[in-house]
């Protein structure tokens, strides 16, 4: 008997994050017998490659989902409010990029080397966690099952790529700019990001935290299903096209030293560690571009408080921190006969 | 009567801090009769203005501190540890910028919005701190007196012209070369800094911890002349140019809540606050080059802990963080009669 084969759509098609899940669903051999690419109607018409064909893109709209196993949402949060009932209306699976149901109790909201075990219980949707939120998860959860976590102090270092096209392209246009002697100037963000940093991303709540702060607080808890593990988050976009890169304090429950802490890191599921001080080797954005693992190095004993721990994490946000899991969860709902 | 002038000479004369010592003096009106401008000999011959007028750079050598008052040494420990005794020995009053005197316990270490007090024990040498412990501490002072600290989680988000000259052509020729499609070359730093991140300054400890990161912890409890301030830092450089900034959480002995920190900081010597989230102002490395205040933002309550406190603070490196510092430690001896 053959393998069964899925048809495919992916919602969002033309975006980096939906180009990255197509690359990654060719490169990873998922079972895809008919793929789908979807998007505004600026963009239907347009032709994509996968697996050697050409595909076209179709405007999303009313009959898009018909006779569609599995749709990819890689839009803004107000496609996936409009459209994900009508996918999962349609008899659709849907795995959602967008946070529009993350804190949805009923959608799961998955990282599959963390808490694959959470789709058991989807009804139709899956979420999939904010990039920064992702690769923290990863690297933390070796330590939680060994020690325990009870706070977690983190500042991140983000890539221009977390917000699309349009990120990506003021730094490359500002950066241009600058090089030529020109004025820079600014564009989609509300300060240039060439040569500076802000502390800025997604946008305020009343509580002076970012709504991505936010994000990394309840998304951690929500997939460790601890409502105790307590997060605080600085988050900060850096001049960098792609890789997110995160300085992680952690107090553990029970004393992990650095050499036991390095070891679990290492023998854990989609971690790389990098930690050779002596040999200028630790993790950073640039080479983990394009690249699949959640790299971790700069692995210390925090020495002010009794169970403390330093780690500095990267991942390429559009592949771990966004189309990689999205197709991990969709790799494990096909082993575990999810869908 | 005529106010005393003072004979100060610049050691490290050529390079971006002494050039910023020599701007500052001129700029506040430093009360200098006559200025000498040290550098090696390589650089000797080489004329730089002062107050209007052209100062020829003097190669750093026996008798250049004859008749002089005061030195600022801004280059790197290897010349402050040969040349700064010889300063002293002939009767000058030094300020150091490099490390290598910071934790004598016959040195103060002084930040003058922090510590001024410690100047009455000099006796020849005052350290002036490193650049990403000044402007932390400067915005932890008034937090401190206000409610004591207990520990302080610190991730920096660190610009090129803290390396120096080296660093900014490392960052200014990446860029270009990026820009203009040709290879970018790895210089200066041991990886490409240009749309990257190092998470590592300075050299490695066998604690895995940096040098840098080290500054920080042993500085700040020197500078608050109290050992039990606990501090853990992770120092990244970042592709900015010029002005640092650092995610700051703060869990203090006593609750503050982020309005009373808010406004204890804008009373604050030195601290200018840049705090509106809904007018997307916040502090950033960009605006604050060139500019003497320490930026503060971002101030919110930490919930994970009863007296959690997260800041963001910016200043620019070469300024509060290097000269400027050390011009209003002379300005404080001065006022102080304490030279």
């Amino acid at each position: 008997m053959a393998a069964r084969e899925y048809t495919v759509a992916i919602a969002g098609a033309t975006g980096v994050v939906g180009g990255t899940v197509r690359a990654i669903l060719e490169e990873r051999g998922f079972p895809v017998g008919d793929l789908r690419l979807l998007a505004s109607a600026r963009s239907a018409g347009r032709k994509l490659e996968f697996n050697g064909a050409e595909v076209e893109v179709q405007e999303l709209g009313p009959g898009s989902f018909d006779g569609v196993d599995l749709v990819f949402f890689a839009a803004g949060g107000s496609v996936s409010k409009e459209f994900v009932p009508q996918a999962v209306a349609a008899g659709a699976t849907v795995i959602d990029k967008s946070s529009m149901f993350r804190q949805d109790p009923g959608v799961p909201l998955v990282v599959p080397e963390v808490n694959a075990d959470h789709l058991a219980s989807h009804t139709g949707i899956i979420a999939t966690p904010n990039c920064s939120t992702i690769q923290m998860v990863v690297a933390l959860k070796p330590i939680y099952d060994a020690a325990g976590i009870e706070r977690v102090v983190v500042s991140t270092y983000q890539a221009v790529s977390g917000s699309g096209q349009g990120g990506i392209a003021a730094l490359d246009a500002q950066a241009k700019q600058w090089a030529a002697g020109e004025p820079v100037e600014q564009q989609f963000y509300p300060h240039q990001i060439a040569f500076n940093v802000l502390p800025h991303i997604d946008s305020f709540l009343p509580t002076g935290s970012t709504k991505e702060e936010q994000k990394m607080v309840d998304e951690t808890t929500k997939i460790f299903a601890d409502p105790d593990l307590k997060v605080t988050a600085t988050c900060v976009r850096v001049p960098v096209f792609g890789a997110h890169s995160e300085a992680v304090n952690v107090q553990t429950k029970r004393k992990l030293s650095a050499a036991e802490a390095r070891e679990l890191l290492a023998a854990a599921a989609g971690i790389e560690v990098v930690d050779d001080p002596a040999g200028l080797q630790y993790p950073m954005p640039l080479p983990a571009e394009g690249k699949d693992p959640v790299y971790v190095g700069r692995i210390r004993e925090d020495a002010t408080i009794a169970n403390g721990l330093d780690l500095w994490v990267v991942s390429d946000n559009l592949r771990k921190g966004a189309a990689l899991n999205a197709v991990q969860i969709a790799e494990e709902l096909v082993s575990r006969e999810l869908i």
